[in-house]
């Protein structure tokens, strides 16, 4: 069913052998799945694609999983396109990826990474987070049985804390940011305590996220929006996108139109705006790093250059956006549109707003914002009305 | 698009008009919506559903919506089903009710009153809610721009009163149980000041809810499961599935097979399962109700003779469960599954595992289990482990 044929380091190009376990590139780059895409044409048409149910999995000539008995679901639904005509001032469809299990985006990337790592015979492995995609590592390894240990900064949402711990795996909060528990999984792992599943470290968590670009292409009738919105901290799901989008051409289901691609990060953790800004190649770690939106709170990503080139290629943007703009936006799409977006969601509507009035989008245009988790694991601001029903009621106050 | 003829008193068969506004019957008992079901059987066949894509809104032959203009989303996906072999020991699959709109089932009910409310004129809407359902109308109102208060019990999970707030309606907390939050509603309404949206109380929401019968059926291929364990407060989702049943045998799409119905409670409040156990056709308010599944904490289902007799016909039970087998399941089904229920979900979960111990159930049926909301939502517990990265690491405590 799986028609992989090789791992390609994406800074060299320089080959690696499927079927085996690698974190990254000799030239410590992120490491590309290749197919043989001429064979999954003749193997699969658009239309079997379509006929068969929705859900991530439907995708299997695209994924690198071999083995049918090694296929892990906790129900990775096709997530739904969601107009929010009134906060957004414009042609915008919300991909709610908080429909997803355990409520984000990660768990397309760690459904995939977590199966290979069955087929592959990985008993431990270790991961740091933000939050999410602990949550979603933890649940699909409790599935398979694999142990895990979970590393995320000590301010990391107290909801995810506890669900990846709900989940049966171990986690520790660390008196440091996300690239700091980074390196104490990197140290466990070269002491073969663990296998590393840092984003992109691994080569499959990219391959179940540019799931997200074949999803939309697929429900949008076979063709893309003029420009995507994407929160922006690893850049996991952007660069699987553009691979996805490549792909797709490739199999001869789309075109060559591809989207505008904006990255969206908080203005207080911008490494990949500055890069953009700057015109180079790869971004500097961003030092005192701080926004609400925690899930791009990534100081350093391991696969800038990717980002950047996506985005570059693509004619989009690196975009930064205040914590202010992020919660107005949030705050307007619950009470408008009836829409409660987590704070990166909120950060793609605060720029894609901001763009609107720049002129950088058009209102008419067909755009996509990217909702990467549930709004329901944030802080929200509290309701502190009370009713005694003992005493008269002042209706009129109600 | 729409087969409604008329609605009927669900205890005298008196029949009222569609497309005005309606309450309970003239006999105080829920009404229910009643279609032209050899109209619309010609009008859809069974492969053209499968056609259409997933979600509610694809039954449209069998709900009550008349105009296009009045139809309300937002991303009501086919929830799915999801295999815990692992913490039930037998043949389960559980319906995630939780990737709906605001996180639970409710929303199903929801967008239906909201759609047929924004029909029918309605400005002003009420409603008492432990917490989901308050949420779920929020989120539909806005959209719409329907102004709501929301009343709950002063216990209602912080989450679901914040989200209420967030999306925009008013929400009161209220120093007594649902029931109580709705003698306000039905006071204000009986004032003029509001429509009152309580449970069975406007005819709508029973519709929204049965398409949980109809997506199951057209999940499992047009047949149905051996049994269901469904966690019963107000009980409309039961009504409604088995109402559906039945209109899909109409239909011609099922035959005349149907599940055992099994409506779970918690020990801590259990007058379905007293009545049940007393062969009596109405269950009397339980006194002193608690329990840590505050969702099917209703003291007095104004739908109770309707739950206890599909229960009856069916062949199935009502059960009780106290709250630590509620909570075990829980932990059991997130830790050895992956899957994070919400403690109503666990109900069912208890309640089958006991069922499957006393051979209600035998280990090879299939039996579905609705997890009516996202765990995410409620407390769990604390994960109290801390690693400070400036001091040597001790590997082996990890």
């Amino acid at each position: 069913m799986s028609f992989v044929t090789h791992l390609e380091c994406s800074a060299t190009g320089e080959h690696y052998a499927a079927d085996t376990l690698h974190n990254l590139s000799r030239a410590g780059k992120p490491l590309l799945v290749r197919y043989d895409l001429e064979a999954a044409r003749a193997a699969v048409t658009r239309d079997a694609m379509d006929a068969r149910p929705t859900g991530l999995w439907r995708w299997r000539e695209l994924l690198p999983v071999r083995r049918d008995e090694n296929v892990v679901s906790l129900g990775e639904v096709e997530t739904p396109l969601i107009t929010i005509p009134r906060s957004s001032g414009g042609n915008v469809l919300v991909k709610d990826e908080g429909r997803l299990p355990t409520g984000s985006f990660k768990a397309r990337g760690l459904v995939m990474a977590v199966a290979m790592a069955k087929e592959l015979g990985v008993r431990t492995i270790a991961m740091p987070t933000n939050g999410n995609a602990g949550a979603a590592l933890a649940a699909y390894a409790a599935r398979v049985g694999i142990e895990t240990i979970v590393f995320c900064p000590e301010d990391t949402p107290e909801v995810n804390v506890r669900e990846i711990a709900a989940q049966g795996a171990r986690v520790w909060r660390v008196n440091g940011l996300i690239d700091q528990c980074g390196a104490i999984v990197a140290e466990g792992a070269a002491a073969g305590r663990w296998f590393d599943f840092s984003t992109l470290k691994e080569p499959y968590r990219i391959e179940g996220k540019k799931t997200m670009g074949l999803e939309l292409a697929a429900q949008l009738g076979w063709r893309l929006p003029k420009a995507i919105f994407y929160p922006t901290g690893g850049g996991t799901g952007l660069i699987g996108m553009w691979k996805g989008f490549a792909e797709l051409e490739a199999l001869g289901w789309i075109g060559p139109e591809r989207p505008r691609m904006y990255a969206v990060q908080a203005s207080g953790c911008a490494p990949i705006v500055r890069a953009f800004e700057e015109g180079v190649e790869h971004a500097e770690r961003w030092e005192d790093a701080h926004t609400v939106a925690a899930g791009i709170r990534v100081p350093k990503a391991v696969g800038d250059f990717l980002i950047l080139r996506a985005v570059r290629e693509s004619g989009g943007k690196a975009l930064g956006v205040g914590d202010p703009a992020i919660l107005k936006a949030v705050d307007d799409c619950a009470k408008k549109d009836g829409l409660l977006l987590c704070p990166e969601g909120g950060a793609t509507l605060a720029a894609y707003r901001e763009a609107l009035r720049t002129g950088e989008v058009d209102e008419d245009e067909e755009v996509v914002l990217f909702n990467c988790a549930t709004g329901l694991k944030y802080p929200m601001p509290e309701a502190p009305w009370t009713l005694d029903r003992t005493q008269p009621i002042d209706w009129d106050r109600l």
